[in-house]
């Protein structure tokens, strides 16, 4: 098979392990009334039309660490491990909607966006509510399915304590980590640079990318240095996404990246950017468009020349760089000293180059 | 031991299962930065003022069922187990009050509203917004953590399997049952009696009653018979304590019950009392007093005599009568053909007759 060939084929895999859970849920949900399948049967189509990044990147480096092909019981069982990474993912998204009171994702309706939608009759604060109840009550039975799933799969009983274990750690940073982020938003922490950064980390780079990293070590039996290593890699890769992303959002396209452009300003995102930005003197004048539900195109572009000029783009830029090198590097190392191999340090150089020439 | 020194060890017991988690949650949350530790203090504040019916519900059937008495380690893991239950109560509750938009929980401000309080300085708009999200985020780390301490039990195999798909079916079932109550306070499914019935039964029998009752059915390696018997006689009980619940608040004395007079009727709450009352005569005089936030006394007064003169509190009555009686035969049946211990059946009368004696 090709290489692409390959690739289709993972995805596919991945999409029928979802495909199923979502079909074993909505029959279970049939006993329960036509408006609990007609949930299920809203977060199906939401959740299957994803990219699936953390599952393939689980998938990917499971055969690249494997010391040979896999046996078919463990390609199922590390398929299994990845399709419950993709629900966790979305309970995630589904939560994170309803603190931000968002309706789309990727100018797209969400979930809660595609349950008022399809109500049209009834009054809006009613529909509204039962819209976002329906996105917690949904979120809270995808969470419990994800480490449920993960408490079944099958593998070793030392896996399983360990994969437990990393689930634990997980969930627990990453809602530290948005517990922090609803903090800087509403104004209760300080926005400083550290803290900010801590926070990507923590928001993002620990489910996404540090955990299908570390699963897949587990699964494959790497020693804890090797997951040690994978968690260090996996941060900073995390936050180099987390940075380009705040860079795309204010610096990049509208119509490569697909959000609206100056989204992150008019909401008052406390970024890397602006942290930066506040430390200068030109804060003054970028304040005025931060934060401003009626920014207009023109302010909008003033603030990004001035965000610009004040050094804050080239400063999120260089952090960036820096952790890609730094990736670089211990790449580099763990293959000289054979504590990755080859396959493996692959599979996550491509995933870096994926992160630098991201224009969405 | 006296029965009531039996009751506080075990009672202590509980409690310090649940004070060394949070403690141990507490030390963990401190890299993440004071407010998430100030989350977790309130939190354990919280957590641990409760009844703990659930647990001792739980290692009370337990013992029953248990053949002799339990060694250490088997107390340990069946106490581990019962404070999960506690906790996974308290993850729902939280869940519960975002959806309701409550401050309060009898009488006392609930999570939210004690973070609320604990920030006087900030804007009301913002530090509302904090203390819901906090409460989403705790409620999501409790519900994992409760499914992470089934899937870690100290149990055989068997036994843990049995665990995991027990709450699997509990924890889909609330979620149901919690969708479908929310779908009915806003009107998107009408409030007839069945679906009024089968709602409590989701939402408040299968992981209030059921789930402790067949928890302790699986660590005692009682048969699927006996589970599905216990799971039959816990939706009755359950049932009736929610009916019993919807009578106390409408008919009850609010010195004793510690709720607002009139709050289920000034909420336009769908109760089986006024299901019943929606299909009388009478209801077009209760209407008029139902779901009005300015309700008087004289007004609510008039409606519960309304309610009442309709046989809506008759009705509801009989229904909570009609259930107890069903599970005291059932005890006298499983008693006569051995089907359950003699101790067993004593913990479960001892249920039902505080289900019945009910003021508060």
């Amino acid at each position: 098979m090709s290489a692409t060939a390959t690739e289709e084929a993972l995805g596919t895999q991945i999409e029928d392990a979802l495909r199923r859970r979502f079909a074993e849920r909505s029959a279970s949900a049939e006993r329960y009334g036509t408006e609990f399948v007609e949930l299920w049967h809203t977060a199906a189509e939401q959740a299957l039309g994803g990219k699936l990044i953390r599952p393939r990147l689980l998938m990917d480096l499971v055969h690249a660490l494997a010391a040979g092909p896999l046996s078919e019981d463990e390609t199922i069982a590390a398929i299994d491990v990845a399709a419950h990474v993709e629900l966790l993912h979305y309970a995630f998204l589904l939560h994170d909607d309803v603190i931000d009171g968002d309706l789309t994702r990727r100018l797209r309706p969400n979930l809660i966006g595609a349950l008022i939608a399809g109500r049209p009759e009834h009054t809006a604060e009613s529909t509204a509510h039962w819209a976002r109840s329906s996105a917690i009550l949904l979120g809270d039975l995808l969470l419990s399915s994800a480490v449920l799933g993960f408490a079944r799969a099958d593998v070793s009983s030392v896996a399983r304590e360990r994969l437990l274990t990393l689930l634990d750690e997980t969930i627990f940073e990453t809602v530290a980590g948005e517990h922090a982020d609803v903090a800087l938003s509403d104004g209760i922490v300080e926005p400083d640079l550290r803290t900010i950064l801590s926070t990507s980390v923590y928001k993002t780079s620990t489910y996404s990318f540090v955990l299908p990293l570390r699963a897949a070590a587990v699964l494959t039996g790497a020693s804890a240095a090797v997951e040690e290593n994978l968690t260090t890699i996996g941060t900073r890769i995390g936050l180099a996404y987390q940075l380009q992303d705040d860079l795309l959002s204010v610096f990049g396209a509208p119509e490569e990246h697909g959000k609206d452009a100056f989204s992150d300003l008019r909401e008052g995102k406390e970024t890397a950017i602006i942290a930066y930005a506040r430390m200068t003197s030109q804060w003054e004048s970028i304040e005025r468009h931060f934060a401003r539900p009626d920014i207009t195109h023109a302010e909008g572009s003033s603030a990004r020349e001035a965000l610009r000029a004040c050094g804050a783009e080239g400063y999120v830029s260089s952090l960036v760089r820096e952790h890609l090198d730094a990736v670089a590097s211990s790449l580099v190392e763990a293959e000289s000293s054979d504590a990755l191999p080859a396959a493996a340090t692959q599979v996550i150089r491509a995933l870096t180059s994926r992160v630098e020439g991201r224009t969405r």
